[in-house]
């Protein structure tokens, strides 16, 4: 073996141990489709639980095609600092070209492609939940395509795909904003949209809280999004060229999930007397929110402290949102929308310049001053207004053509009768 | 470091890499009996689901010990072109040699024993399902490991193991045939034997469809199945010499199971005027059979092709089998049969030469006639043929010896009652 | 490049792929939380599973905090031989140096902490479900606290972290005394404290069986720690240097699962004339708690019979626990302790000098003699008193403070409405 074999055989190897690490991420990753699936069926009723399964499981597929046909080149595709613009529709014929944005990692393009699919897949399933109950199972597919195609490619072409945020110096590593506030903004334009479910807030302004029908599933559901995380944020490095670094990531996420789960615990017990299931995994999946956004850039420590607030702002933020009548079946707005803006504004808070490599410079607390944190809410907001006002006309739209509400027959009915003509559990005794 | 420790410790690293992926893809294809046990037990009533669960539990135990003694070196052992005559029953004593056919991948010997092992599990979980709800307890057990033993690695080997298949020029890059549709020949000769389920067919010919117990298991099940197909597809390739034909065959995988969910959703919706949820799932299952021997050979949108005719075929699979009163309680044939047969043949229409390294020269569609397609053809006759013609024998014997269905009572009292005196669900109320 | 980028290269790739074989391991082990939550609540009555549930979710919370401020530094930080000193409570500040015990691996320091805490998490969750169905939520999670953060390590101090019994010569792999029989050894001082469950011994000294709620989800469990201990014993490794050695360690690990099962179910046949299912999913995890120790160290065959003794062990335990009216809903003493047991002293019996790189010597089977036996005896012995003292004093303790038991009328009510003021399927008819 001669010195050009070895050089050639040294970019193999590490090539290859990248496209591995990328796609078992990315495997992870689609695995929370499940998580998500069993957290929003098992917190909704019985009634309606072949729907929501049947919303989860198709759209991940939806999104596959969306994003393969327009999305990803929307988002990564050389274009202007507003939208990227290669290959759209396959105009191309599919080039291997053309997504500088995306060159910094060197795995092969349907790698970066299918890794990049999974969070695109991610942001549709955050609606799925907050529309659970009344919406019509065809609304909901369109709202999706349109959602993974044009909306979130957009605005995650602004953060990750070279866009104006980017160079302005907003840093969001693995999606608190590019993925999870994007899906919460979606969601809260059709909460709005749609109304409350039937019997939700009662006339004397009081909320009639409505169980889930199978906490078993929601445990199971939660642990499987705590699983997939290890995929979501270690796993954005892209590559294996710091092991210290994807190690630092696993260990803030987890830390994250960890102190949000006692705070919101904690939380929960105090402000409701019992520690309450649903708020111990909401508070899990909130850490894991708030801490996406800056896995990368803050110390163990930091992100302690970062869960610890997300803990506690999902417990507050679900009586809140019933305050406003944004009727929200499993606090998809709480853990996402909350979580998200608040993982991003918190990267301004504890970045750490040179930590795991980072670097987005000192955040506020690192004595970096008000920069940094200026810049992340220049894109909470700016992502905010922009998904809202799209989503919300998208929403309308869907509203005044196919109808977004299913029947008042159907919704006391159930969904599953309504709209699938089956139920979920044949030959179980229930009742409503 | 000298020269010749760069040679070691880059073959160290390379056989390292590639063990790390076999193994993780082993781990995840080892997974897929979990989604086995959930789709079929799901979709039965809950009165059988201990002992579909106890099926599906023990039957990787069983293929694991059979492969282990003999399956193994019938498969992958030097012999001849129709059987390897390699350590049979140890008569060598554990040897580390004499698989010559599997020497293309460089991994340690028993990393590709597991990884073989999981396939050859998958095969008899198949069987399963299309059994269930009036099977003995016993005469499954017998014929699973007579399956994974004796007969798989005989058909395997002739397309895997350096047979005469391999030699003619057949392909089936992850097992379309040599799993899926090997499992669906014998269970269809399965469902031949047994008859169906009692009160399945009225007397005036129309069907009695018997609903499942739990789509929220069945969904959970189906979610599983496609992340273990990322295992099993992507896996194929053994090694990680080349990045890029992994990353495409992970793409081709997930967009044939995203175009067989839309056009199985679609066509159901058509046909049984609803997006019916058991039908989104076998879907999934049946773009992702179809894919599973084109997966390397195919490109993108030739996956997707084949996904979204998997779709279709599946929705009309399942009342085919059932005009002729085979009853297959999760429709198994059609996932795995129809679409094991469908998917090996697309082959022939689909493959591009060169495409991720493909070598299987072009198919019909490539413009390379109708070579590739007869081989393809003669694999799949070849293969049925062998498979069930034994599997019915095997069947037949056990039905003259130990028998293979469970009386009229027990069948119409549940079989947990009567093969395992338990219930899956104590404490909630049930009708049946 | 030059020769010194090639080994600079070189070492990045070697840390690079063992860093993502030990997180991807880690992320497997973690996965196992999932498991023990589902195969303890299902095993559990419908009323308390949402009690269970939320054990389970938070325990790894608890965990992760605990082992981050103490735990780790008492078990791998320098120190004396009967305990680390290293960093508690964060005294030195976050070091990167004093941990020499576990500088074996090049590993990251984080993917290290990650990997450990993983496996502190499940000695946790084994006491979990001993004590399931009539404990306190609060002291249960106070006792977990205290396990993972003072007892645990202290006793892995023992054996990995460079003290007396790993100077001694005792050997466990992946933990069969260091994690299972700690758990079961500190579930059995829990249970004596508390007491069996109201109505689970007669008056005339029989046993009223107690039926599991959900089989599924005991199933879905079963599988999901089979499959999450390809993390626990191949990822034991910590690294990739050898292939062939992590290759031999997931066959032997999964050959002893396997044949565990088959033996347990045969057993269980035997005895109670049924093939019972939650029998042969607790055969498979005595067959794995069993081969933990020694999957390094033994052949493929030693691991059979391994595994099949560990089958019947399981199945004769359970019985035995109950005649001595120590209640564990869930068969973790059976499971943990008994096979924690079996498989440390088989290590004894079965070890092979030499074989995947193992230097423990000889066992008596293979000609080395008792001394290994005698180590290994000495490590039972020791960790066992150790911990059970320990813990039994901790549970005393609790007992006379916040109390350890619930109420007469919350037990016979439900954990759930008691405890956590919620049901785990609300709408469905449930009987007790």
């Amino acid at each position: 073996m001669d010195v050009v074999d070895y050089a050639t055989t040294l970019n193999t190897l590490t090539v290859g141990l990248d496209t591995v690490w990328v796609l078992f991420t990315a495997f992870l990753v689609f695995f929370m489709n499940l998580g998500f699936a069993m957290v929003e069926s098992g917190l909704c009723r019985s009634k309606n639980a072949v729907n929501i399964l049947a919303k989860n499981f198709i759209v991940f597929a939806l999104a596959s095609i969306s994003y393969w046909v327009i999305g990803w080149g929307l988002m990564f595709g050389n274009g202007n600092p507003f939208v990227g613009l290669t290959n759209l529709l396959f105009a191309n014929g599919g080039v291997d070209e053309g997504f500088d944005a995306i060159s910094w990692t060197q795995v092969p393009l349907w790698a970066k492609f299918l890794f990049q699919l999974v969070f695109a897949g991610t942001a549709a399933t955050i609606v799925s939940g907050a529309v659970a109950e009344r919406i019509k199972f065809l609304s909901f597919i369109v709202f999706a395509v349109v959602l993974v195609g044009l909306m979130y490619p957009v605005s995650g072409h602004w953060i990750w795909g070279g866009g104006w945020l980017q160079t302005l110096g907003f840093w969001d590593f693995a999606g608190s904003t590019v993925v999870h506030s994007v899906g919460g903004w979606a969601a809260l334009a059709g909460v709005i949209i749609l109304g409350p479910r039937l019997g939700k807030y009662r006339a004397d302004g009081t909320v009639n809280p409505i169980m889930g029908h199978n906490m078993a599933l929601v445990t199971l559901g939660g642990l499987v999004l705590w699983f997939g995380w290890f995929g979501f944020n270690p796993g954005s490095t892209m590559g294996v060229g710091d092991g210290s670094a994807i190690a630092h990531i696993a260990v803030t996420t987890n830390t994250a999930a960890a102190t949000a789960i006692v705070s919101a615990t904690v939380a929960a017990w105090i402000m409701l007397g019992k520690p309450d299931l649903s708020m111990i995994i909401n508070g899990a999946l909130a850490g894991l929110v708030a801490i996406t956004a800056g896995c990368a850039f803050v110390s163990v420590p930091g992100a302690a402290i970062i869960g610890a607030v997300a803990g506690v702002l999902v417990v507050l933020a679900v009586p809140t949102f019933d305050r406003f009548k944004l009727d929200d079946p499993v606090g998809a707005l709480s853990v996402h929308l909350v979580n998200g803006i608040w993982g991003t504004l918190a990267v301004g808070l504890f970045a750490i310049d040179g930590i795991a490599g980072n670097a987005t410079g000192n955040g506020l607390f690192a004595g970096g001053g008000l920069t940094l944190l200026a810049h992340q809410a220049v894109g909470v907001v700016a992502v905010g207004a922009f998904t809202f006002a799209i989503a919300f006309a998208v929403w309308s739209v869907l509203k005044l053509t196919v109808g977004v509400r299913v029947t008042r027959e159907e919704e006391l009915g159930g969904l599953d009768r309504g709209e699938h003509g089956a139920e979920a559990y044949a030959g179980f005794q229930i009742i409503d």
